[in-house]
């Protein structure tokens, strides 16, 4: 089965991104270039390039591109002017930040840093699998919600990755998709991904998790993460925090897997995290039929926090720790 | 404001139902003929008309289409056929049976019968409204899950017949409306009715609610039902387990608005509540777009069952209670 590549770059300095674009999945599989900064930028706003560690290597790229050309008396004005613009194309995942911060440090050869960031991601994605695999289970059932594959990162993903990596040592265990309203990341992507990996999985609505939990058919849930506080709490798509406390109350474990770069070690908790929030139209127009009444007020917050108390364990490419303020200060330096 | 007929009889015995066609709602309002058996069982087994008191008066109107123009001779053998058909549109609600038993028993003046059911049904209605009233609050925020409004029954609703009773007190209050997926009935039925009475109201996606609990905005959850056991398990609306799990974890109290037709007293538990399962479809291509891929496999159960312990008190029109075996026992003779 061949890995696809969630965004690659083509050609030298002067060259472009190519990205797929995941709005159309899973009815069609389109990849798209990205010639401009402001092609990234849109790309990242209207989420044709999602999850936390890809928008991160996106922005990486977007930087290179918003210097093409760009004469050497104009370099830093404008190099400033490119990192601002790109960090204001969404708020919540911190390592868009991250990522943008590393592409400040450098003042040349800045293709080669963004793709030393991607090559770093998928090394760190594959070791994030690994020892997330350990806490899989032959014959667990596992819950996920919105998409933390290989769709969400370069390559491998970060919770699926942990289900690629038990998969290909031949452990079965079946995977419960979680639609994940309202853009449907959990069906249009991720069981997308575990059907081309040959993994079983069964696709629900938010709403039956509980349901599904009080059968007994879960026995994990493993999720990605777009910004975690430096005490634990899990900022992730909106919904998580629901399926924790509904985990809670089954006494289902909640695993978090992320690089360490989605730690924000700067923040007491989860409650300086900013949420994003987005257009109506992803609810009440979402399908392509309106479905709800003319000017309805709605709150569409794209993500929650999942209090640290919440979470048993985050696996990282450091190793897997307790989600408490001591064991994360312990592996983030 | 026109109180909205969910359905009416027109003509005499050998007339006919006319239904809102609640698929259309909330883009088009459509009333439908209704002329034989089979238009009834279609139009429930398609949710054109639903809610479990609702699909109970439609059935008993079904019956007299069924019976139309049937000779003496056949009469009884027809009239068993035409109530076990009705029967088998849908198995949860047990309204649906209990209005069915209700018409069994009359030997002739079907369409007083069925028309009394319904008349019954508006007095009971108003007076949970008038009792459910009481445990809102000045200020409150209110979720509620699916639709258990005047669609939902005859012309007043269960849960937000309690709404609407405290907004005609004067009451200000603020409604959070799940969307309530797959069918939404919350953001197509609910938010309409809700806008219709000028209850200010907010539409969120089902995996929302925690996120809102925790922000404090909702001091109680108002839900109907679709069967109650004799301890006081409610089968409701996929989703409601989910919500009843994460009120207890923010020690928001659940509150269950139903008439006492809900109560099937021939059951011990929630455990021996029939669960609709229905098509796949309508998670993987519900409003004319497909989005998730082919041949995924799909859970889409209809209802969950929410352990009487998660519920604090059930309005019906006999009073309020509490939802425990003894307390019902008391009420439900």
């Amino acid at each position: 089965m061949e890995i696809i590549e969630t965004l690659r770059w083509e050609g030298g300095p002067q060259g472009h991104l190519v990205i797929i674009d995941q709005t159309l999945l899973p009815t069609s599989f389109t990849e798209i270039k990205i010639q401009t900064v402001t092609d990234c930028w849109n790309a990242i706003k209207e989420l044709k390039i999602r999850g936390a560690p890809a928008i991160g290597i996106a922005a990486a790229y977007g930087v290179v591109l918003g210097m093409q050309g760009v004469p050497g008396k104009d370099w830093e004005r404008i190099k400033e002017e490119t990192i601002s613009y790109l960090a204001s194309s969404r708020p919540t995942a911190v390592n868009l930040f991250w990522a943008l911060e590393r592409m400040r440090s450098v003042s040349e050869g800045l293709l080669d840093e963004a793709k030393k960031i991607q090559e770093e991601d998928d090394e760190i994605c594959l070791q994030i699998g690994r020892i997330g695999a350990e806490f899989i289970n032959e014959g667990d059932g596992i819950l996920t919600h919105c998409n933390a594959g290989g769709l969400a990162t370069s390559k491998h993903g970060t919770a699926l990755s942990c289900m690629f990596a038990a998969h290909e040592q031949g452990k079965k265990f079946h995977v419960w998709v979680d639609e994940t309203r309202p853009l449907l990341q959990g069906s249009r992507l991720t069981a997308w991904e575990l059907k081309r990996r040959g993994i079983p999985c069964t696709l629900i609505c938010d709403s039956m998790a509980a349901k599904v939990m009080k059968e007994g058919k879960i026995q994990s849930v493993i999720v990605g993460a777009d910004r975690i506080a430096s005490n634990g709490d899990v900022a992730n798509k909106i919904g998580t925090y629901s399926v924790a406390v509904c985990a809670k109350h089954h006494d289902i474990p909640v695993f978090v897997a992320a690089p360490t770069s989605t730690f924000d070690m700067s923040l007491e908790s989860g409650n300086e995290i900013p949420i994003e929030e987005r257009d109506r139209e992803e609810i009440v127009n979402g399908f392509g039929r309106i479905t709800a009444p003319y000017q309805v007020h709605v709150y569409n917050p794209a993500f929650d926090v999942t209090p640290f108390k919440l979470v048993r364990t985050i696996f990282t490419e450091k190793g897997a720790m307790q989600a408490t303020k001591w064991h994360i200060a312990q592996f983030i330096k």
